[in-house]
This record gives C-alpha cells, structure tokens and sequence, in this order.
C-alpha cells in the first residue's frame, strides 16, 4: 500500500508557516512502514485541488489530505475530495448538533457557513477507535442519516475534539482517502489516536530504523566506504545523509513483527560500527552529538566546562540543550576580547602578542584555563576566525583552532572551514563536541 | 511567469527533517510577486523525479529544484532534470578544478564520485552576479569546456561558497529550471545573491519589501491590528508572519521602477510604526534582533555582557553572530550551577535558599553580578525552567525571569513560556535581546 500527501493551504505556498505537518505525517508513515513516494502543497483552489487528487489517485493506493475542512469559504478540500471520488454528500445530523452544542459552548452565534463541517458521505458515522475499533464507523454503520452511498465501500468520520471539523476516511474501489484538518494541535491527536490505528491494520507491515551517526569523516568519503552495503542490500535498505558537520547513515529494515525487523537492522549496524570506529558517536535515530558527549561525561564521571571565542556560547548552547546536564556540565565562558581571555582563562599576554588570538597557543591556554577557572575535569577551547573580515595571509577565514584540556593532557587541533561567519561557527561548535568526544574516549575507554 | 518548486530527497519524505526550504522559498517568491501554485516533494528515484519534472513543467513555466545536488549515487536531481530537458552534461574543467582546491584545503581525499559534481550543460559558466549582472555566464559564456549546447538557450553555473555542489539554471525553450543544493547553508545565500536577481530581471517588474519587524505583540493580536491595512491595500501588499518570539509585517509593492515600489511602501511602513511604536525594532528584511541589539549598543556607546542560565550562552552565541560585535561585546557568562551563579556573578546563597535559582531576585542578581564582574555598561541575565523536569507548582514548565541592569537601573521581568525544552530556550534568548533592546531605548532614546 502507497501512501501519498497532499497538504492543501494557500499559507503553505506563501510561505506564511513552515509545513511541519508533512514531516510529522512523514515520519509517522515510515516507523508504520508505509511508502510515500510523493508529496503535493496546492492552494485553497477547486480546480488545481481536484487535479492533484486525481493524480494522486493515479500513482498511489491511500492519500491523506490535510488542511481545508475549516467552516470558510476557501475551505474546499472535503467537497473537491468527495466529488473527484464520485461520493455525494449529505447533512450529518450528528455533526450538525455537535457543532450546535461545540458553538454555545463558546458561547459563539453558528454562522450558515458553520454548517459546512456538517457535510459527509451519506450514512457515515464516527469510528469510535477507543471502545471497538473500526468496529462502529469503520465497518460501515448507519446512523439513520438515510441509506448509505452504495458506490462508496466504506466511509467513516473522525472526532476532532480540538476543533469544530470533524476528520474523514473514504474508500472507494480500492482507493482511499484520509482527511485531515491543517491546525498542528486538532491534526496530530486525531492522527495518533484515530488515524494511525487503522492505517496499521490495513497495511500489516512493520517497519524499524537505526541511524548511525558519524563525526570527522566527509560526506561522499562515508559513503564510499558503504557503497557495497548500499548496493547489496535490499531489506535493510542504507542511505546517507550530510548533515552540518556530521554525516548520518539510516538503516531501515521492514517485516512482519518488531523482532523480524530488529534482527535484519542489527548486522547492519554492527559492520557499520566496525568500519567507522570511534567516528561514531550514535546508532539511535534521537540522539544527538551534544548528548553522545553528556553520555560520556555521565559515564566517567567527569564535569566539562567550555571557554569559546568566535563560537561565541554555541558549544556551551548545545550541552545545555541536553535536559539533565547539570549533572556535569555548571559554566562555560564566552571570552571573545582579549582582555576576557586573560581575565578569566589567563592566557598570557605574550601568547596573545606573539600568536595573536588564533593560534594553537592561545587554544591551548584556553583549555587550560578553563579547568583551573572552573575546577572542572575537563574544558574544551574555540578560537577562530569566523569572518567576514579580518582574514591574513596567515590566518585565512574558516582557520579555527579547538582545544581540550582532560586530566592534564591538552590536545590542540587547527581547522580550515569554509562557508559564511554562520557556517563556520557551527561547524567549529560541531568540532568541539567531536574532539571532546574523542579526548574522553582515548583517555577513558576500557579503563 | 509562474513557478513551481519541486524539494528533491527521501529524508523528506521519511520524515528526518522538516522543509523549511519550502517556507523560505515561498516567502522569496511571494515577495517578488511570483504565482507558486504547486510544491511536490520527491525522493531520490530517476522514474518518479522525472515524471514530477515533467508533470510541473506542463504547468509553469520556472521550477526550482531543491536537493539531490551532492556526490552521492542517490543525487539524481541534475541529471535527471538535464535528461527531461534534453540537455547534455559533460565535466566542468573550472569546477572539477575548485573542487580539488576545496578539497585539498579541508584536506580531504577527492573520490571519484566527488566529481559528479563538475558535471554541467556544455559551455556553462559562472553567473558573476555581483560584478556585471548576468553579463557574464547570464548571457552564455564559453569558457573552454567544448562548444555550448546549441538546444540549451541558456545555461549558467551557480557558485557555492558554502559546499561543493554548484547551483544551475537550464533554460531551454522557454522552460527554466533552477537547481539549488539542500543544506539550508548552502541554498539560501545562494538564492538570494545569484537566484533572486536573476528572477527580478526574468520578471520584469520591480517588487520591493520591507519588514517591519516586531516584538512582544502575539500573530492573532498584530494581525488583528493591521486587518484593515490588509484588506484595503492591494499595492502594497501585507502579509503577517509569525517567527519564534516575533512577528514580521511584510510590505511589498510592485512597481515600474525601484523609486515608484518605494513611494508606495513608505506610508504604509510609517503607519505600522506608528501603530506598533516601539515594538518594531526594524523596516529592513535583513536585520535581525540581534543586528538591531549591537547597533542600538554602538550608537549609544555601551558595553554590554550576558548572564545565561537555561538559554546556555544563546544569547551570546546570538550576539556573536552579528559581524564587529566586539566594539560593543566581550565577554559573556554561562552559569548554569547554582555554584557557578555565586562565583561568577556574587548572587547570594539565601537568594538562592529563599526564592530558588529560578526566580526574580536571581536574575536582578544575576544582571547586576554581571555588570560587575566584567565591567560593562550592561547586563541581561536569563534564568528560567525549560524542562522537561523540574515544575513544580511555584514554578512551571516555561517560567522564565529575565533580567537587565543598565547604568545602575536593574529591570526584571517575568514570563511563562510554552513549548519543548528547545522552544522555552529560544523564546527565552529572543525575550532577553528584546529586554535589553527596550531598556537601551527607555534610558538612552533621546538623550
């Protein structure tokens, strides 16, 4: 069974909000392993809405329709829908009291318009998932609203208790549709809680990801070394993806139970492991960099604190996004004169002279001051030139030197990114984290 | 000329990352007045891009492809698009040159399939935008490369200073499509220094823009306030954007020249301003919160520092981001321990005790700690639960107290904030640049 989308809203295609329902929907249809191959923003427009329902039908089995079921005249989605698929509506008499009692409720006058959202295939009723399953709607119910449309096999409606527009499922001759409001907060429960369980038992399939994440290796170098994976296998399937200083390699494996799937992912991800070594950070699809290093904090025992001029706060941001981190992780500085850099990490004032600001030097006297400022195990430094101007013969743009300072032991790498000042400060926070990551790894792992 | 967008990539369609490429692009296009009546998202599949391509050049005239531009097998979009155009491809001798210069300075190894991404239409060349117009590769250029392609009206190669996929623009009979890489890093400078022009002068109108850029007023109450400015006016045209912690008015007239498109929007501008007052902190598309922070600091000759506690140097970081911040920016403290926010910034242990970390006197405390240890003019201090633990009824998830002390006059405010951990965070660190923007207008406008 293909799955396609098709997100109706004039908002979208100004570009007025982010289409955060598709990625929603998108995710939720590939953990239920669901295809969807296609995607269509179109506008609050009879004729190109009827047109991309038509091609839709065309290449695909089930397409779910967001957006477009509000009381407004723009709102056309139902109608154009239904009338494509040759289903005639009808007044639900439920719909409309529901409506009478949601409108007093809130003690706002019903409008002729509100009644739009009253409008369904003739003896639909609603799917009561919670107590029976598809068993009320879902199996074709009559509710006394006249004799169901014999054309349409199976039409059901679908409670929407954030809003006044009910959601709607229609088959007809093997193809289906699924339709849903545009607001986040009324489409999202009513996908989970009605929409979801009925796409698990009509598709029968399941559907499992590992991700496995990759720091100091290149995009097309990483896959290089994965090209025979990806071109041997089939189920699990490998892609990769670049990611800003990170590249992210997806095992997706599909079978009849969880356990199918799982032991399909699991070689997979174990001769990734080996080819990758330590630039692994992660397997799991919700773990980030930034995690992966407070894992490691929390495991040995260490606290870390951070000291960062052209990142300017971002690596101490990042920890910080970590809920729980507190644990070992309780200052950082931003010292991005000079001055800031003797005050608080005493980098000396020959260095500075000497190296200037970005060099290896300072970086290293950064780390180092961090841990004594801060009595904490271990710092990790930035100091860079993020641009625009300020580039030398000797020290170009994107020249960043990261140090960390860990029992001890200092390390100091030099960096040549390149991009604009945005570009090169993520990449150098990214960096940071990695060659924290690193640092731990040598000198704790095993011990 | 209508156009149409067409977002290349699996991870779309699996869900792995929202598309916020097509707001942006949406956003552009609106604000040059170009009609997108469609957007399809594809993944990475020769049959299924091609058919898409197809499909969207039966009905526009330009499409913008976005993705699929990288070194890898599953990077289709260019060849694909150049096959269903019936252009031929043939390697770059200028790019496949500044891909190993890219390369060898990053000190990568080039793989073979690195230079898939030197492969473009005989002939092409560099737009050089910035130094003629589109005289150069605008107008077809030959550099060397074979003779061009005679069926191509016109192509030309887009730089990417910010990766290793160049961009593309293919004309050919009347049709045009224009590549652009996925990474929002990459794309969007690349769209607004080489593509926009290019679409300005292809449309042949002018349209201008401005932004008036608000904060501290909600998206139903701004617009419910310029409602009878977007009902009446039609050139201008006016349209509400909501933006995490702000809200963007845009303006955009179109006109025969660049003075007329002016004369239309400037009364209107005036009028929002006046309606808004100080809660617009600028007219100009390309200033940010944080620009409008540092030169509101220059102008009046202030130093300001930052005291981070749940935002964990996002406000720095922010600050940071604005190119020259050190005039006015030099250091900045990230103390997230109770501990840290005695040291550092001498809040006392019974504020502490007494009222917790997460409250108006620490944060008073924090911001006059700040000016104190670092000698600025000014302060702000963030101190808040983002969760996801930690509420209790005192405090909620959300609750935010910011603080900002300004030659010797400390303001504190508090605010409950709603989302996840990430969004309580950034509306946070947009709350405090708007704090100690408000602060600097009260005690310096004027003066």
């Amino acid at each position: 069974m293909t799955v396609e989308m098709i997100f109706v809203g004039t908002e979208l295609l100004l570009g007025n909000i982010v289409n955060t329902n598709g990625q929603f929907l998108s995710e939720q249809c590939a953990a239920m392993g669901l295809p969807v191959y296609y995607q269509t923003v179109v506008g609050d427009n009879e004729e190109r809405l009827s047109a991309v329902i038509s091609s839709a039908f065309s290449r695909s089995d089930l397409i779910i329709l967001c957006g477009g079921l509000g009381p407004t005249e723009d709102d056309l989605t139902k109608e154009v829908c239904a009338r494509t698929m040759g289903i005639e509506l009808a007044e639900n008499a439920e719909v409309r009291a529901e409506l009478d009692a949601f409108m007093s409720r809130l003690k706002m006058t019903v409008t002729e318009n509100n009644y739009k959202q009253a409008m369904a295939p003739r003896g639909a009723v609603y799917a009561d998932w919670k107590r029976d399953g598809a068993k009320n709607g879902g199996e074709g119910g009559n509710d006394g609203n006249g004799p169901a449309d014999p054309e349409a096999d199976h039409c059901f409606l679908l409670r929407n208790p954030n809003g006044t527009a009910p959601g709607l499922v229609m088959e007809r001759k093997g193809k289906t549709a699924v339709l849903l409001p545009g607001p986040p907060g009324e489409m999202k429960p009513m996908f989970l809680e009605q929409v979801k369980p009925y796409l698990v038992k009509k598709s029968g399939q399941v559907f499992l990801s590992a991700v496995v994440k990759i720091c100091g290796v290149g995009e097309s170098a990483a896959e290089t070394r994965v090209l025979d994976l990806v071109d041997s296998q089939t189920n699990p399937t490998i892609a990769t993806y670049a990611k800003t200083g990170e590249v992210h390699i997806r095992v997706t494996a599909s079978g009849k139970t969880k356990e199918d799937a799982q032991k399909l992912i699991k070689p997979c991800v174990k001769e990734l492991k080996k080819r990758f070594g330590d630039d692994v950070y992660t397997a799991k699809p919700e773990v980030s960099l930034e995690m992966a290093v407070v894992k490691l904090l929390n495991k040995y025992d260490l606290t870390m604190t951070t000291a960062e001029s052209c990142t300017g706060g971002m690596v101490a941001a990042r920890l910080v996004s970590v809920p729980g981190v507190s644990d070992v992780f309780s200052e950082g500085f931003v010292t991005y004169s000079n001055k800031a850099k003797r005050k608080f990490l005493d980098v000396s004032k020959t260095t500075l002279k000497k190296y200037t600001a970005v060099s290896a030097e300072a970086a290293k006297e950064m780390a180092i001051g961090g841990v004594f400022a801060n009595d904490s195990d271990m710092c990790v430094s930035v100091t860079g030139l993020a641009g625009p101007d300020g580039a030398t013969p000797e020290v170009p743009l994107g020249r960043v030197y990261i140090g960390c300072c860990l029992k001890g032991k200092t390390v100091v790498k030099e960096y040549n990114f390149t991009g604009n000042r945005e570009k090169i400060r993520e990449l150098a926070a990214s960096a940071a984290l990695d060659l924290a990551r690193r640092c731990i790894l040598e000198q704790c792992k095993g011990k």
